[in-house]
């Protein structure tokens, strides 16, 4: 649609520029999220205006304080300093739970930023300062509004064009900009999903979701009942064995984890209800908690959209009307990045920018809204054949990989990538609680990472300093 | 403005009928939220309806599943099933922290709910049956659009009525409603004040607002730190006490609530930093807890306006640019019930109501704007004279006395209810742990209040069933 339309006004040599009222004007772009996504699309431009490119105006809105996304750790949990909903779903002691090898910038490799190897798994605060350090590099902070929710949007058919109006949270001040393309980067591990239970509202201890878990020190000598079997259930489960709790128990909806969990852990079928702290299960069993944790996912959540703009998707490898994961099939000026059920994510994410700013800058034809779907249906129906982790793991590798191939974003070997993910998913199956203590060679860098000076179970400590520290100085203190 | 411009049109019989393309159409009346003030809203129109007036076609949106707002309680924290945040405040467990006497709709008193007296100070079970009893009554609900929030409203000068987004959240779709007034009735108690302390982020412990305090039985054999000093922080301190806590921590920034605390519950100074689960002072002293509980207040917050119509008010007993505390003097057609602080509530919202709906009707005049902000003025001036609670109580009598003298709302001895309040404060300090077995008699209809069979501070079940049972039968079971 944009290609054809730029045709009938001009032939212009900069895709971004367009014609109006004599005036020759700079597209503009409105990004929504400053987390890893949106700092992934700042990135792309960035890397293109250095490559000599034109650049269009960019404005990232940014509901927190400060950029990063889920990894801009915050103690608040239900709504933040001006009410709005809390983005950050992470907790205290959070570790990575994948290997950093899995997500490393093709475009800024681990050992440009820490200057010497590291272990694979890190802290939560170490992952952030490696995110912030290439955004930091590439100046891309001017771009963005902090504390500034997207209330509303509209879409001109006539115009071509988003109306975004914005709330600038400090100053409790709502305003309105109009942007060419609209890139959607909120996020969708944010907005619990919390099913309800017979009996929950009697339940006289500390229910929660994992969103708002931040930390397990509070569990310490409790009977914890985690509801869900998917990573969040399996983490917060570990963290809270290794942070005392007195026993964990995990509640399955269709089939359990199946980890050889140690003394301390175990998994039982359904909840079925509570009988004030009783929690009753499918098989007949009961248990009295002390705290409940529902890890029972998060819904895709897009409240400044009208509906017909809205992705409405569980989480999956594929979400519908998306053209290449994120090109949004009705309005193909509306941009969603990160959508996806991940195995990867940053160099995801950047693949997914990457692509989505070549098309905006025109460097690849937008094909028909037919063509589209055709993909589309081509990658939906390949999904449904998916039936193991090894099966997803390879599907969203040759995502990644035709994007990466339509892009000048930097070539790796993802087969490698690929490789990686399957002996972290052989890793964690064999144990659960010491497969952080894993170590792997950079595909980007060949870079064999270190071994970390302490054993993760035995390793309470996840800040920055202790991590980066020399492991005997800090042993003896 | 509404007046003026009629006049330019027709002299029409009824105000409520406006002349457009030819044909006569009711005016349509959007209410945002279906809590005391929205119900109040909805049971001031039927009574006019009754009293043979024709009214506006009424459309009314209610976030939850349910009515009642605030005294709709839900187990749920943070955000709710379709990922808004969760409007009430309310616990397990909480009575009222004032007499029913004082708060008693002057059309629909307890008598006739009950059908015999009832204690002075009843569960939220019980007061929730009451306001429900009045609306049932009413057939009010047919109005009423639940699992409904509103996302954006925009008013045109021109046409001069309010253009409302809805989001329809069972559905997942959003749609649009014109209305010619709008009644915004969302309530001041759901979105928190959380101020940062330093260290706070290293808390072990819970952390909490008290709009996610659910019960007290989590505290039970904790150490609780409450921070603030006004309602919250001593009902939720009593509530602590009463369910077991090892100890009840109240810290206060400006005076002390000043109770003669029993053995278990103290008072100290500002916090000014955490060191772990240590909280230190301002007078120097330091003590270690397991939980914190932030009684710091609430934000007037209305995301869904544009900021030329948003109420800006900190917690007080006149809002500023309100006249008759509920016209928004810049848009005389937007209304704001139940903006103010409270020792009025159901039956100031019913007086704001009743005088809101006779504006809408035309049967009292709007004055000219000047002629609004001088009354404004007038009141924010006197309220700068408030010094004690009596007076605040005297303050807001006469703001209810004004309104209702304005309406056909039943008139009742405001007099009487203003001696209630002074009384009620005073029984209160004198004992904080009693002060809920007092009774007092209806200003309405004259009955004495019942003593309730069980002491408050022995009565640990709050259900209606329980409240409103036999003394001898249920002691002995």
């Amino acid at each position: 649609m944009f290609i054809t339309r730029r045709k009938n006004l001009f032939l212009l040599p900069d895709c971004f520029l367009i014609y109006k009222n004599k005036k020759y004007m700079k597209l503009r772009i409105g990004i929504i999220g400053a987390g890893p996504s949106g700092l992934a699309q700042l990135r792309a431009f960035k890397s293109a205006e250095k490559n000599g490119e034109e650049i269009p105006e960019i404005v990232c809105f940014e509901k927190q304080a400060d950029w990063g996304g889920l990894w801009n750790y915050t103690w608040r949990t239900g709504v933040g300093k001006y009410g709005e909903p809390i983005h950050g779903s992470m907790y205290k002691y959070l570790w990575s739970n994948g290997p950093k090898e899995c997500l490393e910038f093709a475009d800024y490799p681990f050992d440009e930023h820490f200057d010497r190897p590291i272990s694979s798994y890190p802290p939560r605060s170490v992952l952030f300062d490696y995110i912030q350090g290439r955004v930091k590099k590439s100046d891309v902070r001017k771009y963005i509004r902090f504390n500034t929710t997207a209330r509303w949007v509209e879409y001109s058919e006539e115009t071509q064009k988003f109306t975004v109006i914005l709330d600038d949270l400090v100053n409790n001040r709502t305003y309105t900009e109009i942007f060419d393309y609209l890139v959607i980067a909120t996020g969708h591990f944010s907005t619990p999903n919390m099913p309800y239970f017979e009996g929950i509202e009697n339940f006289p201890g500390t229910i929660m979701h994992a969103h708002d878990f931040r930390g397990a020190d509070q569990f310490k000598d409790k009977n914890v009942l985690l509801i869900g079997s998917s990573y969040s259930a399996e983490d917060i489960g570990v963290q809270s064995y290794k942070h005392g709790a007195k026993s964990v128990t995990l509640s399955y909806r269709s089939n359990p984890i199946g980890m050889d969990w140690p003394k301390g852990i175990k998994e039982v079928p359904l909840l079925t209800n509570f009988e004030g702290d009783i929690a009753h299960f499918s098989d007949g069993s009961q248990e009295s908690f002390d705290a409940v944790v529902m890890c029972t996912g998060y819904q895709h959540k897009f409240p400044f959209l009208p509906d017909e703009m809205r992705l409405k998707t569980p989480n999956c490898l594929y979400p519908n009307n998306l053209y290449k994961g994120v090109i949004f099939n009705e309005f193909p000026r509306l941009i969603y990045l990160g959508m996806q059920d991940q195995y990867y994510t940053f160099n995801m994410f950047d693949a997914q920018a990457w692509f989505a700013r070549d098309l905006i800058q025109g460097k690849i034809p937008m094909p028909s809204k037919e063509e589209r779907l055709e993909d589309i249906e081509k990658w939906l129906k390949r999904s449904t054949a998916n039936q193991t982790h090894d099966d997803e793991v390879d599907f969203q590798t040759d995502y990644v990989k035709e994007l990466i191939d339509l892009t000048d974003y930097p070539e790796f070997n993802l087969d490698a990538v690929a490789k990686l993910f399957k002996q972290w998913l052989k890793d964690k199956d064999e144990d659960i609680l010491r497969y952080r203590d894993k170590t792997y060679r950079s595909v980007i860098t060949g870079t064999k990472a270190e071994k970390h000076h302490t054993a993760w179970l035995d390793e309470m400590d996840d800040s920055y300093e202790r991590f980066l520290a020399e492991t005997p100085e800090l042993e003896k203190a």
